[in-house]
């Protein structure tokens, strides 16, 4: 088995063990464990369990990628911006919520033991806020989004609102939190009459 | 020195250590060595890490209590869910939001931990939507807030919506996040015209 093999395992089966139990709840042993081989081959891989979690967080991002693809696409911008939150809750709802969103996460948990894990976090919801506020302003000029809010702020404010809910989800084990999202949402964005 | 200073000395020191640290990293030896007691008193007053962290969260929420008198006080209902916002980013922002919200905290990373720590937290923020609703319902009635939206999804909404804004702020160490949380509250709460 090539040696980039290994390393994969490592980091697909340590992404998802931290996903579910977070960053702190997982030891190498358990993450070398759930990828079923030796723990002293985690050293040989990643510098250090630090190192390790921002690359299981980056990896988390790339397998989230597709969702991101409806801001930059063709048609109406207040049609895509809901079917980019809809494409995001498709990622997060299939255990019902109890993992949650490894971002969020992050930034709650992993983010006060390490600026190393702290900066990356800060770095993708930087990237998330650019994307979205883009998109937000495509629907400004259009006049089919509320020109209310600057679309940065909005961006800033929509994805907060979002995180809140899936933090509000993993706790209920429920959608009621998203549902609201949701609909809050398209009150949100439609322009005011 | 009485049993109960004791207890309280635990209950106080552990309390902030793990709204800083998180509840997973925080072990009862450092939870003692914080509250400058010897370990082995935790176990006469706290049955288990677990009992602790839930009335941990408790004692959290009893001493930001007075952040909840604007929901039941006098005035004009918009103006109130303000003032309750403004009280709630009060208790969070001393640290330039470093801690965050304990609530938030638990509902990310204890939560997924512990049963009685999820159905903890899940009952806090229960009770502090249907306060925020019946503030909200109060506006609707006398037409100061908008009534687009049921007074619970709002409420769901908007505590979700706050929650996300000190994870942004905590990953951030900046405000910009719950800056944009005000303004778009503002917006929001507005009746249309």
């Amino acid at each position: 088995m090539p040696r980039h093999s290994t390393r994969d395992q490592i980091l697909a089966a340590g992404r998802d063990l931290i996903h579910r139990n977070g960053f702190a709840s997982s030891g190498v042993a358990e993450i070398t464990a759930a990828a079923g081989v030796p723990k002293g081959s985690f050293y040989n891989h990643f510098e250090s369990k630090e190192a390790f979690g921002c690359e299981a967080l980056d990896s988390y991002w790339q397998v989230g990628s597709a969702a991101f693809a409806p801001l930059t696409g063709k048609g109406p911008a207040r049609k895509r911006v809901r079917a980019h939150f809809t494409a995001v809750d498709a990622l997060v709802r299939a255990d019902n919520y109890a993992a949650g969103c490894m971002l969020g996460n992050f930034a709650i948990e992993a983010g006060p033991l390490s600026d190393a894990l702290r900066d990356r976090a800060a770095a993708l919801f930087e990237n998330w806020t650019s994307a979205l506020a883009g998109c937000l302003r495509e629907g400004q000029a259009d006049r089919s989004i509320s020109a209310a809010l600057p679309p940065e702020t909005l961006a800033r404010f929509l994805i907060a609102a979002w995180q809140g809910a899936v933090q509000r989800a993993k706790v209920d084990r429920s959608n009621r939190a998203t549902a609201a999202f949701h609909a809050t949402l398209d009150t949100i964005l439609a322009p005011k009459s």
